[in-house]
């Protein structure tokens, strides 16, 4: 039974049984993949096309992610979010190739982590054909290549460690940042994997995440939230009169470039997570996923713009933009199913409640420069859930599976956190944060040549009043 | 004989006939894939696949018209393009989805307009398929996925939207705007789509747009000509002393992105409407498709650039960057010669017409932010007429398409338009206009760290006079 | 013997004889590809996709390109850079159809240069299928359709120009680059290929270069370095007293950006260099070419971050960013090992020559604007003859190719800028210098309405002090 909840890693003797097609079974979904259309080498190479090109897509997520944050930041602090993204991208690609993926797909099924070996490498059997064996047949039965599988997992890890990045911007110090992206890509993020995914517990109860609206983004948005708690608010983000104070995004350009790269690497996120294209059930599973992808997204921005008007009392462009990522949130656990309409549903209440959420944040005084805990973790939870409504899932579950991951990754992210704030500092001094982490920190600042307003004039100057023949009154932003 | 003009929706009985591979067959063109070597389900899991990559990449090009044109706008109404853009692809996307592609696509055959249904999804057998039927033999007749073909042909839709929104950029009010294009994707482009690649009425005249130089770019175009006449010019751009008032782009690197993003994006938006990859002749037409796209571009490029020199008296990058565009508009139409320089002289004359129509617009005193209809309109009337020449169109079938799509377009835009300016005004007003939209309309502004030159100032100061040693003089921009 | 050294002209005749998936035979590899799994036109269609697909990617790599080097320069002469760049992928593309391709690929075998005819276009069995011949069976015996080969190759000349663009910035003169870059893209970089991928000398001699690490990347750096010397450097950046004057990039988030999408193209560069996906053995190299391509990247950015903490006294953005380039050229020759840290190893070892490089030449006084010469050219040697280490090259051979083609390209390029300074001048005017090309050459400013700061006052203006409690410490930048 374990062995059909794996997301990746189906024994080879089932997949030969099933055949070359049969690669798309899911968590908790039943094997139904038996066309036998498809020939085995055939199917080994389109599948394994499919892992690179869709994985190669959500490698650029993280350029969106490094827009996204760039230009939401003050321009002070711009040049930092480019190094912690670059940085992390990286980190998380060698920390998951030399511990990561071993921790949450070998060995893992029934269990609660998988193996302690370093490094990893394509199986024995392909090594063998590279080197020149008459065993092709031995390999196409595996359904895909078993470094195209690796790739497509390490894009994954690297998503969950972005969302961290955004939501501590212009306050968490650089090694720090990156010991905790070491330590999320490395383990806390592996481990999940193997309690899902990789076949361990969660998958055995039924727990059902199709590309992790959990697992990847409610894990980052976890992290971050933990990560908010212990570093604090910037400097003055929450006055002592109870008011906030705006830091509107320095480069909107730059905003919604992050959010068109994001939504169009979704399609990749999504699409690749079918896991295989080698058949009809594939193709036709794989086309409804990116449909339900691109309407919920489409959703979530107008649902998030149509809230804004009542929440934030002006229609929100930087609403929008979350709310596009939202809806991508809200659909990710959850995106085959065939009442399209339910896609458009499940992104728009994602695009509410992340609107929603970044009020309510504010109310806890908790600051989150981006907006990424209620973008990926509040829309995270909400897709998990709704997996119950149109694609079948079990609410007990998700709900495990929801609190169980939740629990396990804020506390440990907490105390790690905590841990860093103790030994190394995670926050940058009070100087620095004034004078930003571009040049106190890396000596790079983004636009030397721009003249920049100092801050205290930004802060004063309000956007002009509404024009009355205008239908939306721009708030004081 | 419908059945053949008929872009996408070929009854299943012919490509069973022809066989897997016969999904090729375009307007007009006649039906000759029968290359029998593809299997049936490999067949359908590849056109499948190559719908949804390429029709991901197509879905791209709309940050490539954000870019371009929130980059060529000034900066008091850059936020404003953000908005507009991230808004239109999602409500085309959403308006395509309840009614666009019925109207289009279903029960069209030898018509005007298609079915008046709500919603869209997959066929019944596909659906059937995913409910654990064992029909795949069945599914694998339709030669793809039907959703993979709706996602590929929504992306499109969205495309002819984006167009509008550059032309009036800093003058029409969001949310008229947003009115406009639901009527455009939900009902104008969806009924041009049914007269052409529907099977409608211009199909059976023998009518050829391989990826829509006038179904998608032309019928865009036509639909900001008309906002450009009832919105009317910025203020102050149009003198009284018939001098014309500069307004250059206010971030050429965002500007310059946006083309690599379109000329990128295009290899999707032309070699997908192939329309299928599983055959020889298929993986054949769609390499040219490729390399002519490529090739029109660059000389669309090198015209325009060459052809400024005379026309504005200097090397006008921004004449360049829209040469690029014209020159993939004018090959759209018909990209499958296989004489390659045929490709050349169609993107040059596209790139010479659409640097003289920036000029003959300024004549006109109509008011085009950022070029569209010189590059969209103007060079894909050039690309629809240029079939004839190396493709094999019928010249009085072109001519009937470019004058019966143009005059419908042009028409229930203009009176949909006045329609807007009549009852919630289309325009902002002059104090918002003069804000920008912004502050004015949004609240939101793209820069406001940087500290931007007062619009008297900009327009003062013009370039430094021309070096003595430089080949070019620049213009007075 | 000369037919499997051949990067891409295999003869159809041994094509045929291994089978659809033998198209992956590469220099100096033996010939190992033999599972009859995949039927041929399914195979044909296979490898023309990944053509088409990856070689779009590899087109995007020049938008790359074209972020890095303008967000690299300073604002004055960013507008010239994105001239350049459109400008030089058009050329490029244009130069390689009329006679670039043809002196590369056609008739080499054992040679020193190909064939001189002119234009391009697809084999006369592929245009009878598309006239409707009935010989699908002739055309699938290729492998893959003709022009889908040629696009590929067309983007990877395109690459080895955009190198210059960046390392001349900011003081060459357009026409005279762009004279350059034609020669460039229709004869120098096609002779080289002739001797290598054509099949020509080197290839007899076992020289091994998988995806271009000199025969594209060494090639562009080796023509830029041959510039640098002609053109000399910019004025005033070296100083009389020895110093050197800091130049930062004057948009950092558009560096960044560029980087991620050269970052993303690199798996079309080097995944697509494998030739061939429709085979067991292809499916499975492919997937270790994106792999080690990944690692190599992650470890270069790194180590070169670690580096220029001793090198340049602080952990600098520019340097791990060019690292991220270095550690992608240096993995370019040989990206297939199964021992993945390997690929870690040569690109940290990459990543470190750069950023040693880039101190390097400003010791010898030579100015790179981009550090295009140690990022291309050091680490593109560095990956050359690092394929001995894991990927079985001959030492010999590798050095013959390195000095060879170093030799040739640049004599032939240091004449050729000769040749330009003395006849229209290679240099623009130091007024011209002073003022920025953007207004002194273009008369189109790349951010017109944006207050930018006197060089000067940019030039006295240093970091400020590093912070006490800060680890690293920022130098003067």
């Amino acid at each position: 039974m374990s062995a059909i909840v794996s997301r990746y890693r189906l024994p080879v003797a089932i997949l030969a049984l099933v055949g070359a097609g049969g690669a798309a079974v899911l968590i908790g979904r039943p094997a139904i993949a038996e066309a036998a259309g498809v020939e085995g080498e055939t199917a080994f190479v389109l599948n394994t096309f499919a892992f690179l090109l869709w994985g190669a897509l959500v490698m650029w997520m993280c350029a969106g992610f490094t827009m996204l944050e760039s230009g939401s930041v003050r321009t002070k602090n711009a040049s930092m979010i480019c190094l912690k993204n670059i940085g992390l991208y990286s980190i998380a690609g060698l920390a998951y190739f030399v511990i990561g993926y071993n921790l949450m797909y070998v060995d893992v099924v029934g269990d609660f982590i998988g193996s302690f070996n370093l490094l990893y490498q394509a199986s024995d059997a392909e090594i063998a054909l590279l080197d020149g064996a008459d065993n092709a047949g031995e390999v196409v039965g595996d359904g895909y290549a078993t470094m195209s599988d690796w790739f497509f997992q390490m894009v994954f890890v690297a998503t969950a460690a972005s969302i961290v990045s955004g939501a501590l911007a212009e306050r968490v110090k650089m090694w720090p940042f990156f010991l905790f992206v070491l330590a999320l890509t490395g383990v806390i993020y592996p481990i999940v994997g193997a309690w899902t995914w990789g076949g361990g517990w969660l998958a055995d109860l039924g727990f059902q995440d199709f590309a992790g609206s959990t697992i990847v983004h409610g894990v980052g948005g976890w992290a971050a939230l933990a990560g908010i708690l212990v570093v604090g608010p910037r400097l003055g983000k929450f006055r002592a009169d109870g008011t906030v104070k705006p830091t509107p995004p320095s480069n909107i350009l730059v905003v919604t470039l992050g959010v068109f790269i994001l939504w169009f690497g979704w399609f990749g996120f999504n699409g690749g997570s079918q896991l295989a294209i080698a058949s009809a059930i594939d193709a036709v599973s794989m086309s409804h996923v990116l449909v339900n992808t691109n309407l919920a997204a489409a959703a979530g921005v107008m649902a998030a713009l149509a809230i804004s008007r009542f929440v934030l009392r002006r229609i929100d462009l930087f609403a929008g933009l979350n709310g596009a990522i939202a809806g991508l949130v809200s659909i990710t656990a959850g995106p085959t199913m065939t009442d399209h309409w339910w896609a458009i549903i499940i992104g728009a209440i994602g695009g509410v409640i992340c609107t929603l959420g970044i009020r309510l944040l504010e109310r806890l005084r908790l600051d989150d420069v981006v907006g990424a805990v209620p973008a990926h973790l509040f829309a995270g939870i909400w897709g998990t859930l709704a997996v119950c409504i149109a694609a079948g899932g079990d609410f007990g579950a998700q709900i495990a599976g929801v609190a169980a991951i939740g629990a396990f990754v804020f506390i440990v992210s907490y105390v790690l956190w905590r841990g860093l704030a103790m030994t190394v500092q995670a926050r940058v001094s009070a100087e620095v944060e004034q004078l930003g982490q571009d040049a106190g920190e890396l000596g790079i600042e983004a636009y030397p040549e721009f003249i920049l307003m100092p801050e205290e004039v930004a802060e004063m100057a309000p956007p002009p009043p509404p024009e009355p023949d205008q239908e939306q009154a721009p708030a004081e932003a």
